[in-house]
């Protein structure tokens, strides 16, 4: 884990999280997570652990072939490859923390950090000079549906039956949705969060 | 449709869209909606269209069932049935506008203006006094999944396989995520949208 350079899950030094326990309840609640879904995103650990690179591989082709998205990375001079790449292996373990969250203040503190590195603090974890500010909000906000859509074929590779593969696939579009509401506190004013 | 108290769809007096077309096809790439999927929303529309109510009352049910959603309707009086009434006869005409929707400046103006009225602008349309300032954009977010997996029994009455539906269903949902992106401008400052 410490070989992943800014990855802070689970630093003490962190901020308290801006959503207690029963605060998380009761969001989790309004998108219909329950403990059945956090037993299939294990059973969807299990099949997608040996496929994540080739996940990244399909998410980067896509922002890469949209400028709208690749600005995001970009400076003056261009897309910034190494910028890209340290983004890519944080990028990748979310993918398995979400996995494996077990949504505790630990996970809720590091929800919050990645907000603010779509926000007000883009950049400053990988020392970027010269891109955008932020990420703009809308599209944080868009890219629900290609992070949802796109691990269907490989949770297909492990899933049980058809049914096991759809219930394995929403409750990872809850996951996302979850993540997305949390990520999103940074750009609003804490009383309209 | 001058029969919804505040539906104000199509109003040449509401403010320019803070998105333009070039910016609303860049944000529609971003999630992956297509022609096909417009295609695919006015088939939803055929079918969802006499089973709205129904919806409604689906959505309203949840809604009242979960206190920290039940509060954005909420006086220190309880729920104020007159602003749910008031909200719901427009909440259905989003439905049917979303379902037809040509997303030319009328439709961007609109969604803007319904993302102010969650946001900033709550309670103005209606009248509304002690009601909540704003809905949380956390909720505003999280309900993405109960107005996407809600409209699968209804669309199942009328799609002509299961390709089909799963194909209505993921259009609906990219409609849905798309109104909830533009909505959060209203959360946020407009150099972070």
């Amino acid at each position: 884990m410490s070989a992943i350079p800014g990855y802070r899950f689970g630093d003490p030094s962190l901020p308290q999280p801006t959503v207690d326990g029963s605060g998380l309840a009761q969001l989790q609640a309004a998108l219909l997570m329950t403990e059945a879904d956090i037993r299939l995103l294990r059973d969807a650990a299990a099949i997608m652990d040996p496929h994540i690179e080739e996940l990244l591989d399909t998410w980067y082709a896509f922002v890469g072939s949209q400028p709208a998205l690749l600005a995001s990375f970009s400076t003056p001079s261009g897309p910034d490859a190494a910028y890209l790449g340290a983004v890519r292996t944080r990028f990748a373990q979310w993918v398995r923390d979400t996995l494996r969250a077990n949504f505790d203040d630990d996970w809720l503190a590091y929800q919050d950090e990645i907000g603010r590195r779509h926000a007000g603090a883009k950049n400053q974890t990988d020392g970027v000079r010269g891109a955008p500010e932020v990420v703009p909000l809308r599209y944080l906000i868009a890219l629900i549906y290609p992070i949802f859509t796109t691990v269907r074929p490989i949770l297909a590779r492990g899933a049980r039956d058809d049914a096991h593969l759809d219930q394995m696939h929403h409750a990872w579009l809850k996951a996302v949705i979850l993540s997305v509401s949390l990520w999103a506190g940074a750009y609003t004013r804490p009383e309209w969060f």
